[in-house]
C-alpha cells in the first residue's frame, strides 16, 4: 500500500444545499466506513507480513513502528532533535534527527522511495534508497506504507543536491539511516492537507484544464479543525494571532498600562439587553459578561489608573455572519483620561500601528503563508492614524450621493462605502471616526459637551469593517444613574456598578477590539471563522 | 465640615455569627443613611456658603469643583502632570501639577491646612498657607471641606522640609497654589482606606494601649471592592499578580512556546463530572469549560507543537475554602515531548524560578507593600527545583509517623505536613512531586512504563499547598478511548477531542497553574479572595 487515495469524501461544493450536502455526506460516510475497514485489514495483513519479513532483516532495528510502552517516558532522552526549519547545506554530510508528520510518501521503485516530512510550517525531502549495510529493501517497504500525517523520527544524513527541490520549503535532503513511526494516523483521513491547503485559484486553475480538485468547505473544515489547523495559511494564521496580542501587551506595557482578569460570570444582565447567556450560579440568576465593560471602569475607581484585558466575550445573538461569533477573544483597554477622549485614541492610533509594523517587520514568512492560498494587498495605513468625525463621514457619504441620518448608526454597507472614500481620498484603509451620535451608544457614554446629541465615542475601522470601540464614559455617579435609566436599564442590577462610582472616579475612557477581527481584516480574510481557533456561533458548539 | 468621622459602621468582628452581623448591618445601614442625609444637607449648606463667600475672593478662581460639563472633553489639553512617585527634592522650587484622590486633610487652623493627596502606591503632603495673592481664607476653608477619597488637581510649589515627613511616601511638599475637585467623594464611605489597609498587628498593639481599631473583615471589602483594591497591599497585590502573568509569558515564548485562546463555551460537560456550570446554548445542552485540557491537547494535535493559554476556568464546586474559587485564571501549557514528562518538569522548573526571580528583583516596593499588612517570609526556592517521587514522599511522611495510602491522594493536611518535612530537609518551599498513583488522576493521564497504577503525572508545591497538576497525557487513540470508559465517562460527549488523536498526534505533556495561588502563596497570604480582583464562589457573584 502507498499513500492514501485522495479523500473525495470532502469534494464539497461550498454552494450545495445543506440538506442534499448532508444525505450525501452521510451515503458517503457509509461508503467511507467501509473503504476504511477494507483498508484497516489490509494495513494489518501488510504489518503483519512486514514483521515476518523483518525478521530476517539484518537492518531491522533501523525502522519500525515504536510500541506505546517506549513513548510513556521509559528513559530520559540525550539525544538531539533538529528542527526541520533549521535543516540548510550548512549542515551537509552532518548526521540529524528530526520529528515530524508524514506530509507525502512517494514510491519510486522497491529500491527507492521518497518521504517528504513536515513541522508546522517546514518541509523537507528524505530519500531512502536501498544500500547495503544502511538501508534494506524491507525498509524502503515500511517507508512505503506510512500513512499520511503520521508521526515520524528520521534520522540520516544531510545532502544538498545539484538542482532545486520542488514542493518543499528546505534545500536539502535527508538521506535517511533510521526511520520509525512514533504514532500512525488512520489510513483514509476525513480531509486531506493538501486539499485543505489548495487556494481557490489553483481549483479554478485546474478546471480550466478540465481537472476537478478537491474543495474542503468551511464546515467541513470546521468539524475536522485539528487537521484544517495544520494547513500553512492557519499555521501562519495563529501565530499571526499570537503575535498581535504580544505586540498589544508590548505596547500598553510600555504606557505604563497593567494587565488586570476580571469575572466572566456575573449577577444580572451584564450590561443589559437581550444577547446574554444565561445560567444558574448555584441558585442565583447569573450571565457570561459580555464584555469586561463594567469591571474594567471599576478597575479605574479602584486607582489601577490604565488596565488593559485579554479575554474571552461572549454574546448571544442570531448573528449569522462572516464577522460574528458567540465567543471572541476580547481586547479591552481602561484608562483615567486627563481632559479629552483624544488621549484615548493617541493610544489607539500609536498601539495599532505599533502591532501592523510589527507584523510587517516579523511575520514575512507566515504573511506570505496566507497570501499563498488566501491572496491579499497588505494594509494601508498612516504613519498618524486618519482622525474623522462621525459629520465629516457623513458629509463626504452625502457627497458621494448616498444620505444617511446624521443621529442614526451607519449600516456595514455605508461603512464600506465610507471606507472605499477614505482610502481613495487619503490613502489609508485605518482611519478612527469620532463623535458618533449619543443615540447609538451604550448609556454610560459621555456625551459631548457642547451638544448632547453627540458622544465623545469613536469606532475604528480596517478595510471599511468596524474593530473597535470606544468613548470617554460617564464618571459621575448621579449622572451615569440618570443615563442608565434614561436608556431603559434596571439598575439595580447593576447596582455594585453605579455604587462605585460614588466613592470619587477619575474621568476616564478605554475600548475595545475582537482579536479575530482585527487578524481577518489585516489579511483581508473572508470569514472570522478563519481567524478563531475553535469558533462558537449561533449553531457552532464543537469541536 | 473637616474630614469625615471614622466609619464605625464596618467594624465587624470576623468571628460575630452572620445572623447577628446581617441584622446589626440593617440597623447600622439605616443609621447611616439618616447620618449621610445630615451630612449632605450641611455640605451642601457649606457649599452655597463656600459660593457666595468666594464671589468676594480675588482668588476664586484657583479653587473650586469642576463643573462636569468642564470634563466633558471640551478641550484638548497641554497640561503636564506629574507623578506623586516623581515628586522628590530634585523637583525643588519647581511648580508641579498633580492629579490624585484626597487621603487626608488636617485642618490645623483658619489660615492653614494639610491635604495628602495620594497617587497609586504613592502619597505626599499639600501645604495650604494664607498668604496675599497666593492662598485666601476661603481656599483653605474649600480645601478643608473637601472629602476623603475625592479626585483633585492641585497646582504648587515643590518645598523640601528640614524633617522627615511621616506618613508620606515622598519626602517633599507641595506649596499649594491652585486646588481644584475633579470628582467628589461621598462623605460617609462604606469603608475607609486607612481602616481597610490596617495590619492584625496594628489592631492588636493598639488594644494592649486599651484603644479599639477599625478592623474591615474579608465580607464588607469585597462588598466594597473598588474602595478594598485602594489600599498599598491590593495596589501591590494586582500588580505582581500582572507581573507573574507577564513572567510566565516572556519565559515561555522565550522557549517557543505560542499563546493560544480555546473557547470557554463547550458542547456536553467539558472533562465531565458534576462540577460545571451548564446552560443553553441556542437550543443546545452546553458547559463552561472547566480547564483548557481538551482543546489545548487538540492544539497539539493541530501543530501548534508548544502552547500556552491564560484564560478564565470555571468550576461549580461548592468548596468553601480559603483555596477554592467557582471562576480563576488559569495559566495552561502544552507541549510536545520526545521521550520523557521530565521535559515538562524541566518547563515548570525553569519557569516558576524565573517568575519568583522576577518578582524578588523587580517589585520590592509592591513586596514591602504586601508585608506590611500581611507579615510574611520571603518564599525559599533552590536555583534547581527538587523533584521527588510520590512514593518518596509518602516514605517520608512514614518516617515521620504519618501513614498514608501508597495509592491513594494526600489531603491537605498531609500535603502540609509533607511541606514542612521537605523544607526541614531540602531548605525549599517549592517542589515537585511526582509519578502520582494512576487511580487518582484524570482518564488522559499517561501511566508509567513498568507499573500502570503508577502515571507520569506530577504536582508542584508553594509552602506545602498544591499549586500546579501536570503530566504526560495519552496520545493513542484507542488506548485513550479506552481509558476514558474505563474512567466512565460518556465517550460521545467527548468524541471530538477523541476523534483528534486518530490522525497523528505526537507524545505530549503539560499543565495548568491557577494564578491567584500563585500570588497567594509566594506571600503567604491567608485566602485566594485577596488575589482575585472581584473574586467568585459559591455564594458571592458581586460586584
Amino acid at each position: 500500500m502507498s499513500s492514501p487515495p485522495p479523500s473525495n469524501a470532502t469534494a464539497e461544493n461550498t454552494n450545495e444545499p445543506a440538506e442534499l450536502s448532508k444525505k450525501a455526506a452521510k451515503k458517503e460516510a457509509a461508503k467511507q466506513e467501509k473503504l476504511k475497514k477494507k483498508q484497516e485489514a489490509a494495513a494489518a495483513a501488510a504489518a503483519a507480513a512486514l514483521a515476518e519479513a523483518s525478521i530476517a532483516d539484518p537492518l531491522a532495528d533501523n525502522y519500525g513502528d515504536i510500541p506505546l510502552i517506549e513513548l510513556q517516558s521509559k528513559a530520559v532522552t540525550e539525544l538531539k532533535w533538529t528542527e526541520v526549519k533549521s535543516l540548510s547545506s550548512d549542515l551537509k554530510d552532518q548526521e540529524v534527527l528530526v520529528r515530524g508528520r508524514v506530509q507525502a510518501v512517494r514510491a519510486v521503485s522497491k529500491k527507492m522511495a521518497f518521504v517528504v516530512v513536515r513541522e508546522g510550517l517546514f518541509t523537507v525531502q528524505c530519500v531512502l534508497m536501498v544500500a547495503k549495510e544502511k538501508v534494506s529493501e524491507q525498509m524502503v517497504k515500511f517507508a512505503n506504507a506510512l500513512s499520511r500525517e503520521s508521526i515520524v523520527d528520521i534520522e540520516g544524513v544531510i545532502s544538498v543536491p545539484g538542482e532545486p527541490i520542488k514542493g518543499t520549503s528546505q534545500q536539502v535532503e535527508i538521506q535517511v539511516r533510521k526511520i520509525y513511526c512514533i504514532n500512525r494516523a488512520i489510513s483514509t483521513l476525513p480531509i486531506n492537507i493538501e486539499d485543505a491547503a489548495r487556494s481557490d485559484a489553483e481549483i479554478e486553475e485546474a478546471l480550466k484544464d478540465g481537472k476537478q480538485l478537491v474543495r474542503v468547505n468551511q464546515d467541513t473544515r470546521l468539524n475536522y479543525r485539528v487537521l484544517d489547523l495544520r494547513t500553512p495559511a492557519n499555521q501562519a494564521i495563529f501565530h499571526l494571532s499570537s503575535e498581535v496580542e504580544h505586540e498589544f501587551r508590548v505596547f500598553l506595557r510600555s504606557e505604563h498600562f497593567r494587565g488586570i482578569h476580571t469575572p466572566k460570570t456575573m449577577g444580572g444582565t451584564s450590561e443589559g439587553g437581550a444577547a446574554v447567556f444565561r445560567f444558574d450560579y448555584k441558585g442565583q440568576p447569573a450571565c457570561l459578561a459580555q464584555s469586561p465593560q463594567l469591571h474594567k471602569q471599576m478597575s479605574i475607581s479602584g486607582d489601577f489608573r490604565r488596565v488593559f484585558e485579554v479575554g474571552p466575550v461572549f454574546r448571544a445573538e442570531d448573528s449569522f455572519t462572516h464577522r460574528h461569533l458567540c465567543e471572541f477573544t476580547g481586547l479591552d483597554v481602561e484608562m483615567e483620561i486627563k481632559a479629552h477622549y483624544s488621549e484615548v485614541m493617541d493610544i489607539v492610533d500609536r498601539l495599532f500601528v505599533a502591532i501592523f509594523d510589527h507584523l510587517n517587520e516579523n511575520c514575512q514568512g507566515e504573511l506570505e503563508a496566507i497570501s499563498r492560498q488566501y491572496p491579499f494587498q497588505p494594509l494601508k495605513y498612516l504613519r498618524k492614524t486618519l482622525q474623522l468625525t462621525f459629520p465629516e463621514g457623513i458629509q463626504m457619504l452625502k457627497e458621494a450621493g448616498i444620505e444617511v441620518d446624521p443621529l442614526g448608526d451607519l449600516n456595514t454597507e455605508t461603512e464600506r462605502k465610507l471606507g472605499e472614500l477614505v482610502r481613495d481620498k487619503y490613502d489609508t484603509e485605518f482611519y478612527i471616526l469620532h463623535r458618533y451620535p449619543s443615540a447609538i451608544r451604550p448609556f454610560y457614554t459621555m456625551p459631548c459637551y457642547d451638544n448632547a446629541s453627540y458622544s465623545n465615542s469613536f469606532d475604528v475601522f480596517i478595510r471599511g469593517e468596524e474593530i473597535i470601540s470606544g468613548a470617554q464614559r460617564i464618571h459621575d455617579h448621579e449622572f451615569l444613574t440618570k443615563r442608565a435609566e434614561a436608556c431603559g436599564i434596571d439598575v439595580k442590577t447593576i447596582a455594585t456598578y453605579l455604587d462605585s462610582f460614588k466613592y470619587g472616579t477619575p474621568p476616564h475612557g478605554g475600548f475595545g477590539v475582537g482579536l479575530e477581527r482585527v487578524v481577518m481584516l489585516f489579511c483581508n480574510l473572508n470569514n472570522i471563522r478563519k481567524t478563531s481557533q475553535f469558533p462558537r456561533d449561533p449553531q457552532r458548539l464543537a469541536p
